[in-house]
This record gives C-alpha cells, sequence and structure tokens, in this order.
C-alpha cells in the first residue's frame, strides 16, 4: 500500500461572532480538508486549519507524501521535522498568535493532517478502528464540555449564506447560562468552560458564579481569557474563584508566559489556593513542557492533535504528562465532524487526558458539515467510539464541493480576530495584553 | 482476532562464567519463550525473563490474556498496572537487583511479554515488520556493541552438555583485547563496552587504554562496573579514562543511586570533564527519568523492551529522551534471537536512541538458539530488520523442547550470582557496594 495522491479542499464554513481576547470571529472560518487516496483505491481522510499557508505548508510535502508507505510515519516525521525552521525553546512561547498559527508549529500542524489521513486509510485497509491500530483505546467514549462564548448576536455566514443561530447575543451572565443550559440539554455535557478575557473581570467572574449556582458543583468550571490579565487581575480573579475553579475545573491562560502563570501559582499557593492552571498559548509544543514543570506555571496542558503533531505526538503528550505528574485536557479551534473523529479517536488512546476537550462542534451548523449523515452525535456529552474503520466517517463530497466554492468566494485567506473586530465593533480596537 | 491460548516455554541456555559485580553467571541462563495463538491460527511468539517468578507472573494473567483482542494493549496495560504493587519511585531505585528483576517492575515485564506476542501476531495477520506497526522505523538496521566481559575459562552448560568456548579466561587487559578482537571480527561491532567492577578498578582502567590503543578514537568505549565504585573512585576512574570515554563513549552506573552519580557528575564537570553518566540500574522505570534530568545524575538511559514495558514503552521513553534532552542506549540480558529481533523493532523506532545497544548474544551459542534457521546474523555489527512480518522470526519447536528439557533437569529456578560465586571462585564472597 502506497499513497498515490494527496488531494487537497479548502472549505470555508460558517461561524457566528463568537469573542475571545484576540478579537471577533468572522463570518466563515477555513479549514483544509486532506485525503491520501492508495494504490489499493482506499482513501484516507483529516481535516486541518486553512488558508493559504496551511495549503501551503501541506502543498510542499505533496512529493514526499504521493508515492510513500503510509505506515512509515516515523520516518515521514523526520523528514518533515529536518525540513522545519527550529527556533529555541524560549522563541516558540507567545501570546499574540491563536494557539495552531504559530509559523514555527507548521511542520507539526503538516505532519499530523498528513499523519491522521495515513492512519485513517491503514485503518479502513484493516477494518480497524483508529484508535486500536496505535495501541488500543483506553476508553469507548469522549467527553467533551460546554465551551461558552460571548457573541454578538446573529450567526454565522452572510449574504444569502446565513446561518440561522440558536443562542442569540450572549454578553451577561444571564445569557451565558442561557446559552449553557441550551448547550446541555441539547448536547448532554458535564463540563463547562466559558472563554473569557472579553468583559471586565468582575462581569466574567460573575457569569462563573452564575454557572455555578444555576449547574451545582457537579459540573466542573473553567475559565479562559487567552492571556488578557496581568498577574495581578489572575491573582484576583483566581482567588475570586476559588471555590467555583478549584472543583475539578482549571484557570486557563489567565496571563501571558509561563513565568507569568508561574507567578500567579506561587501566589494562589501562598493563599492555600491551589486552582490549577490550564495553558495552551504558554505552552504549544514538547519544548514547552519540561518548563512547565520546572516552574510550575501550568498544571493542565492543553492537548491538540492538529498542532501537537497528530495522533502519536497525543500520545507522547500524555506519556509525558503521566510520567512529569501533569494534567491534560484538549484544545479546539472551529472543526468539523472529521476533526471531531480525530480528536475523539485522540482522546482514547490517552490515558492522562482525564478531562472533558474543548470542542467548537455547537457553534457550527450542519449546512457546513462535510461528513457522510450529517453532524456527528452525541450521547450525554460524549463522542462514542463507532464500530467503523479509521476514523469512522467518510466525506460527503457534495458538501465538501460546497465548503470549497464557499472558499473561493470569500475575500481572505487567513484568520485576523482583530480586523473583524475593527470591521464590526470598534475601528480602533487593538490586541492590549495584559487587558485588565 | 482474538487470543485462543497462552503458551509458555520455561528455557535453560548455556551461559559461560561471566563475571561482574554481581557474581558469576551460572552455567545455563533462564528463559523463557512466550506464544501467543489467535483464533485465526496465527501464533505470535517473544522472549522474556526466566524461571518461576516471571512464569508465575505470567500465568496469573493467562484468564485475562486468553480471549483478548491483540490491539487492546492499552486497556490491557492499564489492567495489569492496576494489579501491580506501585511503590513511591524512590523506593524502586536499588542497586542490588540484576537489571530486569526488580520484583516492584513484574508488571512492566509481564505486560512487555505479553505486548511484544501480540505484536508479532499483528504483523504476522497484517504482512507487515513489527516496527513498521507502531509507527514506523526510523532506521532499517541496528548498531549493537561488542559487549566484553571478564570470564573465567570454558564455556557455558555442564555435565555432557558443555559449549565450546572460543573466549577463553579473560581477566587481564590483553585478554579483553584479544576478546575483543575476536567479537569485532566474526561480528563487525562498531563500539565497545566492557562489563566491569570485576577487577581492581587500575586494571580496568588498563583494559580501557588497551581497548583505545588497539582500536582507536573511531571505537567509542564504554565501561560498566554496575555500581562498584564509591564516588571517588567513580570520579577517579572518569578522571583516568576521560579521554577514552567523553569520545562517543560513557562512564555506566560508576555507583550506586542517582544521587551518587550525580555527586560524579558534579565533581567530573567541576574538572572540565563531561564524559557522560549512563545507567539502567539508577534508572530503571519512567518514575525515575525525571529525577535524572533534575540531578543530573545521569545523561544516557539504557532503555530495554523486557523490562521497561515494551515496544510501546521504549518509544516512550525515547519520547521522554528527546523532550528532556536524556541521552538513550540500549541494556541487554542473556538472550536468544527472538529477543534480539525484538530489541532490534524496538530501537528501530526510537529516533533517541543513538548509542549501539548491548547485546549477550555473541555469548549464546546455536545450540540453544531457538528459531528457525538458527543465530541471528549480524552485518557490520548490525541486525538488519528482516523483511518479513512481526518480529521476521519463527520458533524451532525442536529447539525449544530441548530448551524446556534443560530446564527441567536444572535444579535452580532463580538467577543467583552471589551463590555461583560463592560454589566457583571463593565460597566467602558477597556483593559489597561500594567495593572499591
Amino acid at each position: 500500500m502506497k499513497i498515490k495522491q494527496l488531494k487537497l479542499h479548502p472549505i470555508a464554513v460558517a461561524d457566528g461572532p463568537l469573542r475571545s481576547s484576540y478579537g471577533l470571529h468572522a463570518p466563515y472560518a477555513l479549514r483544509t480538508i486532506v485525503e491520501v487516496v492508495t494504490t489499493d483505491g482506499i482513501t484516507g481522510i483529516s481535516e486541518t486549519y486553512g488558508g493559504d499557508g496551511p495549503v501551503a505548508a501541506l502543498e510542499s510535502v505533496r512529493s514526499r507524501v504521493e508515492g510513500m508507505d503510509p505506515f512509515q510515519l516515523t520516518a515521514f516525521r523526520q523528514y518533515i521535522n529536518a525540513q522545519a525552521v527550529e527556533a529555541a525553546g524560549g522563541a516558540r512561547s507567545q501570546t499574540w498568535l491563536v494557539p495552531g498559527e504559530n509559523p514555527l508549529d507548521t511542520h507539526a500542524r503538516t505532519f499530523a493532517a498528513i499523519e491522521v489521513a495515513c492512519l485513517d486509510a491503514i485503518g479502513k485497509a484493516l477494518g480497524r478502528p483508529l484508535c486500536d491500530l496505535v495501541g488500543g483505546r483506553c476508553r469507548d467514549r469522549v467527553p467533551y464540555s460546554a465551551y461558552l462564548f460571548y457573541k454578538h448576536a446573529g450567526g454565522g455566514g452572510m449574504g444569502d449564506d446565513v446561518r440561522e443561530d440558536e443562542y442569540g447575543e450572549i454578553l451577561t451572565p444571564e445569557a451565558v447560562v442561557r446559552s449553557c443550559k441550551q448547550m446541555v440539554a441539547q448536547y448532554g455535557f458535564k463540563e463547562i468552560k466559558l472563554k473569557g478575557g472579553v468583559l471586565p473581570p468582575e462581569e466574567e467572574i460573575a457569569a462563573i458564579r452564575a454557572l455555578r449556582q444555576e449547574f451545582g458543583p457537579k459540573y466542573p468550571l473553567r475559565i479562559d481569557p487567552n492571556c488578557a490579565w496581568s498577574i495581578d487581575t489572575s491573582v484576583h480573579v483566581g482567588e475570586s474563584l476559588k471555590g467555583e475553579l478549584s472543583d475539578g475545573g482549571y484557570l486557563e491562560d489567565p496571563c501571558a508566559a509561563i513565568e507569568g502563570m508561574a507567578e500567579v501559582r506561587r501566589r494562589l499557593l501562598a493563599n492555600g489556593n491551589d486552582t490549577p492552571l490550564a495553558s495552551n498559548v504558554a505552552t504549544t509544543c514538547f519544548a514547552h513542557v519540561p518548563v512547565a514543570k520546572e516552574t510550575d506555571g501550568v498544571q493542565i496542558i492543553l492537548s491538540d492533535p492538529h498542532y501537537w503533531g497528530g495522533i502519536g505526538a497525543q500520545q507522547k503528550l500524555s506519556d509525558l504528562c503521566e510520567v512529569l505528574g501533569l494534567g491534560m485536557s484538549m484544545h479546539s479551534n472551529n472543526h468539523l465532524g472529521v476533526s471531531l473523529m480525530t480528536m475523539t479517536h485522540a482522546a482514547a488512546v490517552c490515558p492522562a487526558l482525564t478531562y472533558a476537550c474543548d470542542t467548537h462542534y455547537p457553534w457550527q451548523t450542519s449546512v457546513d458539515e462535510v461528513i457522510v449523515g450529517g453532524r456527528v452525535q452525541f450521547e450525554k456529552g460524549c463522542v462514542v467510539i463507532p464500530d467503523k474503520p479509521g476514523l469512522g466517517v467518510e466525506l460527503d463530497y457534495d458538501q465538501v464541493a460546497r465548503g470549497e466554492e464557499r472558499y473561493k468566494k470569500l475575500p481572505y485567506r487567513k484568520r485576523d480576530d482583530e480586523a473583524e473586530m475593527c470591521k464590526h465593533v470598534d475601528p480602533n480596537w487593538k490586541r492590549i495584553l495584559p487587558r485588565w
């Protein structure tokens, strides 16, 4: 079995006006659907970041991928790593780029997109679910969390291609609770995360308290302001939400850089507050993991098969977290069902991953889904590993074609939340760290 | 595909009168050949430690293994770990037991024996070499080192079952060099390791210098006294052999415990001597790895699929070493061809493993080999990954039966190098640490 052809489908997916410390989501998120077609007629698929950059990075390995044995992933990783610009560990820690957009991690993202497609092809060739090809699952169902966002009214898309939105405007504690109740009712999630760093900290503290009031301590709570706070503010929020966040929850990337988080940690611990700090901004690659441990700046690392380097890299991170005594959760970007199944298989083979994974899936709709049979279904907040080979899903090529059409019509080829914010909310808006 | 039957073959393998700080090798080493027979008639094999203890540990998981899907290794590892007596990290660091005999690592050894047999069965079912089932190889050929021992005259076996020995007595620098020349001529090894801790340090220093004199700096040199030296003596040897060991070589387990090695390291570095310290005694499990890093007591960890927990655990250790900036080599015990192929496939999937692996294989003979076609051949010091499914070797059942017959006749069921030493060399001999 060799790879005969690599196919890339850049698509656009409607996305609502969600807010974060990075700015505002554009009406369409960009994704790329990847296919590897083998000499024996099997097609393996994956989903990764979209836009010109990711597509160019994938194009740059086409000649290496076509003709490759999909089992030979170690050699391919070594090849791709050798191509990568390797920078010093410290240089990779940054807070300005959305996780998954760091140019220094391009090679890990490109490898991941090919690796997952190869593993899907192998699974289809052998009639085995993907997670059982890489050592076997440690769980049959993967829990996800209700991933709440502040947002403006309306859904994704634009012009005559607008998606209805069931959540409306979410800019108050009451609206946060309402959206969470909607999501929990529809998907059955049992853990809750709020994307913060959008409103003044006191309002976000009030939102978390309102969630606890409504859902009680059985629903662990997280807040993630994406580095929007100073060290002082981070400590203040950590102290204010000590009861709410320490109960199976966490405080995620409150301020910039591992060193800043280490200071927050020291000050919280000095107050007898052991709320764990989680991160996918201060820790984005393996070089950061020992620093996170040494400084105690991060107790829980948010993995992501898309930018850490695929399923094997997820397992590697799980092993590292286990050995170093770190916790593990999972980050998400806007995505469709192929990515959701990738995240699910990845989580299924990571024993150290004990927190419900993030997912943006509730913010997308069936209009944009590219898999046969429509959207992946959740069971009590979990995605169940299907009893099907590989990832367990197939592409609906008509839907892929519609996504490509949308992509072609779009004037942008890169995510720019700051530009969207200026266009729609405040023409002078800039991302400032710390904002509060 | 399920496992229908687990078969265990305890065997005895003739072994020469090799010396180490543990004492004297008995005339026979004990091994266990493991088979898993699947419902579709495929047999996967492995080789592990021998004697009553390892067999009993394997028997204890028979009911879990029989009926198991060989792909579901993560779940099996979780099961077996839950059964294991878990001790605190510090309690596991010990210097008295031969690596692979620590009762606290029983679960890792038992898992490894089953994992390798399962992966061999999967490889045979899919027609793929084992190393290509677990992410793919990073090398096609695995280098081994000339693993030299001090020994008394004569070969292995006893009574009417004695093996001829081509090496004779090795108790002087000249004999060490002679045995090395024999081994290099026969196998083509390009790196050299001397098992020390047997003669007074000055004699072993002289042996290493004689090897350098004979082979020159293109043959990296190692010495491993298995903790026989005090910290002062370790520093003295490190200083005396600074030129010989720092040139791609290493100083392995000179003294007891990570803390002792950390002190040796500090004193060597203070003298501008950065000879790396290697270990498979102070570091025998994953809990030791962060300690090795933090204390800087160990720069190179000797892996071993047999007692670290199989091929997956080797990959995990390789990943850990890469992330933590540690070197990686491979330890060996007496073994036959099934283990040699296991070590070869394991090394093939570990990018961090950059030193030639240890092997006792030259000390065993074709009389005892249990694989079809006789002994594994070396090419220029390397074992080449065969273009055959699984491990690439099959059992010669007549030879296995002969090994079982030898085992049945033996009066002992456990390795005891101290007892052998008392019986044949010095009735009052005891292992003393530090001896020098």
